[in-house]
């Protein structure tokens, strides 16, 4: 039987796949129905700020988010490339976990040219029965200076 | 039953999400009472010189440093992001496990511009039982021209 | 017993940390006598262009390519620090399993600054009975537009 931190270490695995391979659609169906997504600057997180970059308040508005990224950008000009790191469950019973993680991205362009796209800390809940899904993802950004930051999910 | 590979993973984890969080004095007390920290160049390591960055030699020398940290630096003007991989435990019983790992750090600034801070590799053993905590951790850097080396543990 | 994805993360933490260690006739002892690895440029594998950047089509070549980077390189100037993330089990049995996974290299030069080398994608198989070894190795590059980038395997 897997324990709670394999299957969520898995399920970020797949969230990191997708985006990395442009795979946004399928992306999304790693969302529950009633799911959340935001991206926050870390300062906001810290003073309590209730200001989001961006809030996806369930799976139907970040279905809609990709429909618009892939309609509005006629070509990726960048590959990205996620790592995560120092995994931890920080709750969890035979439901769901509550977790949190560090990520970096990298961006690489059509020359083969590879940099540093922003770091920091996702943070959320999955649930681990009947199916491994996000419930709750919260991306909390150490990068707030970076251009374009809302191209792509982070 | 967690294996020593699954225990040293969560400890490094706890170690890096301690560290980000600027949470020293937790991060102090994943440290056995008997112990030892050490930041050692990787040039100075591979020739066998003694020489180390820094040598603490116990916990209370452990939780010093910190004290002497928290006083001197009014403010943290960077925020700190730990990646860690590649762990393995080299050798293991049932009471503890010698283990390595590769780790990178990046920094963030005020203005949320991020920077790539320093690699390097972990070293050390690890208590399993009655409770997971470091006996000893030396960090190897790659990166020792770096400013300000010591204003906060790796 | 060990799971597939236990299995390949602990090869895949052997592997680097072998690279990394300057422990090349080590690192080729990974592979199964039949094995292949090459290195591909991630543009050409997405428009199925056959051209690898290395591609060596057994151990023995692999053994070979060894010597001769011991041969011509006096000493190495670059120390690299791999990371392996995101770490994926596409399809396994008894005995193999495919996978994927996210990496990124670090090199430090001697005067101990460090920056980063490239990006990519591992995907492979491994053999995991009677023991773990690779079968099948392809590194997947973002970073093409690297100087010297034969020098060590990535």
């Amino acid at each position: 039987m897997s324990t709670a931190i394999d299957t969520v270490t898995a399920l970020l695995a797949d969230y990191c796949a997708h985006l990395d391979a442009d795979r946004l659609e399928t992306w999304c169906e790693l969302f529950a129905g009633e799911s959340s997504y935001r991206i926050v600057p870390r300062e906001n997180r810290v003073q309590s700020l209730p200001a989001a970059i961006l809030h996806l308040a369930n799976r139907n508005m970040i279905r809609d988010r990709i429909t618009v990224l892939r309609t509005a950008a006629v070509y990726n000009i960048h590959v990205d490339r996620h790592m995560v790191s120092a995994i931890r469950v920080l709750a969890s019973d035979a439901r769901s976990a509550k977790y949190e993680a560090n990520f970096c991205v990298y961006q690489s362009d059509q020359e083969g040219r590879t940099k540093l796209f922003c770091t920091g800390m996702y943070e959320g809940e999955v649930s681990l029965a009947p199916q491994p899904l996000f419930v709750r993802q919260e991306v909390i950004v150490d990068t707030f200076s970076i251009p374009a930051l809302l191209a792509v999910p982070i």
